[in-house]
């Protein structure tokens, strides 16, 4: 067996989740995100860059989607996406597919009607020593650019169609003005602190093909509180889903 | 004299406002954003819709700045403006210009550095009973549209020079979008709540024309604490200013 390979219980309907340690780990994002998506059961949808496929089992947990395909570029990922799939019995429900976002002819336009994404977040050239590691894959935008993604996710998702996105929140004005762009109004914005005094860490945005203008804010996330432990309602995101266990530092480095 | 002036001391350096409570009367924006602005001394300032002056009246006792405009687009407004600019001895520093952003004739571009802007928030036809009373101008966009603002804004600004605003937050992806298509770069932000646990009430934004990408965000700022009371950060602000007597809801409505 895989000395590298650790199996994380998601302790919730008693899923879980293989990770690999050479891999990207899945962190407090993936519980954010899937915590601030609202598929119904009725909506076809589409994981991008799905690692390990966590957001697609999570998702399973809280909505009975009734179709989820969890898209992975790296084979690597895909097969341990595949896996994870089958150790929680959950491949009628979801499909794992290895290919690349930027390919148009993997789906046809307006396959999907709910899209989740956490993608790569820093751009390429700020810090990368090891372009080609999967780590490097998943954290820079080496393969795929913020740019790609809102741009198929606009096409792939038909009309009324909703993508939401985990990201850092210094590149709001990126993802709104492409957004906007592309047809895919922000509707619904999230932001997370460390504590209530700290800038944001990261942001929950979702947009909505062809809807009308105007966002509206959830009242904000906060992780800790004034003496460092988890604040009630991050505690209960953590009770349903063990997984806040420091991963925000690692997420954010 | 005029029963419905009256004259409100601003509690800094001895500067005092009248206001007249037919006209639109600034309330806790005009504060937050002259607390937000960050004007070098040798700053050429422009304020678009400067209402009674309160801006460029507020950021006086902040910083030096040697030249600043204080345009308004209604007469009995820019009359009032210009009376508050004589009672506080300000007329060296301040010019009221009565006109419209809108008249391409009125500055040339690229004619100042910084610019201040507290917008009517509301676009048209959102519960508009008056339009042509001076309040409902102040409110809705009437005569100035977010748009307008924006692109004249860039036009007068010099490359490098700073748009400094206060909005709703349910505006801000079309900010955001009108900035970046006008070279305005969104490079600082601010959410204002009016507690720790609901959704900014306000936002204060910063673009800088010819800017890099990448937005910084200051931590939030919350006006009122668990019990009701005015946060100490807000209190700072209130008495240096003298100006949260309740007017958020005043502002809001």
């Amino acid at each position: 067996m895989n000395q590298d390979l650790r199996l994380d219980d998601l302790q919730i309907r008693n899923l879980k989740i293989w990770q690999d340690k050479n891999l990207f780990c899945f962190g407090t994002d993936a519980v954010l995100l899937a915590n601030f998506a609202q598929p119904k059961p009725k909506d076809i949808l589409l994981d991008i860059g799905t690692g390990n496929g966590i957001i697609p089992i999570l998702l399973s947990a809280k909505t009975p989607v009734s179709s989820m395909t969890a898209l992975e570029i790296q084979p690597e990922c895909a097969a341990l996406a595949q896996k994870n799939v089958d150790y929680n019995h959950l491949s009628k429900q979801i499909q794992v597919v290895q290919g690349d976002i930027k390919n148009a002819s993997l789906f046809s336009p307006s396959s999907f009607s709910y899209i989740t994404c956490n993608p790569p977040y820093k751009p390429i050239g700020t810090g990368l020593k090891n372009p080609t590691s999967p780590l490097a894959i998943a954290r820079h935008e080496v393969l795929c650019t913020l740019s790609d993604i809102i741009i198929n996710a606009s096409r792939l998702l038909k009309s009324k169609g909703r993508l939401a996105m985990v990201h850092k929140p210094e590149r709001l004005s990126q993802i709104l003005y492409l957004m906007k762009q592309n047809k895919l109004e922000p509707k619904r914005l999230c932001t997370v602190h460390a504590r209530v005094n700290t800038p944001p860490c990261l942001i929950l945005i979702e947009g909505v093909k062809d809807g009308g203008e105007g966002v509206k804010w959830l009242p904000p996330l906060y992780i800790y509180d004034e003496n460092g432990r988890y604040t009630a309602t991050c505690k209960a995101l953590y009770e349903k889903q063990h997984t806040l266990n420091n991963k925000i530092m690692e997420t954010e480095g």
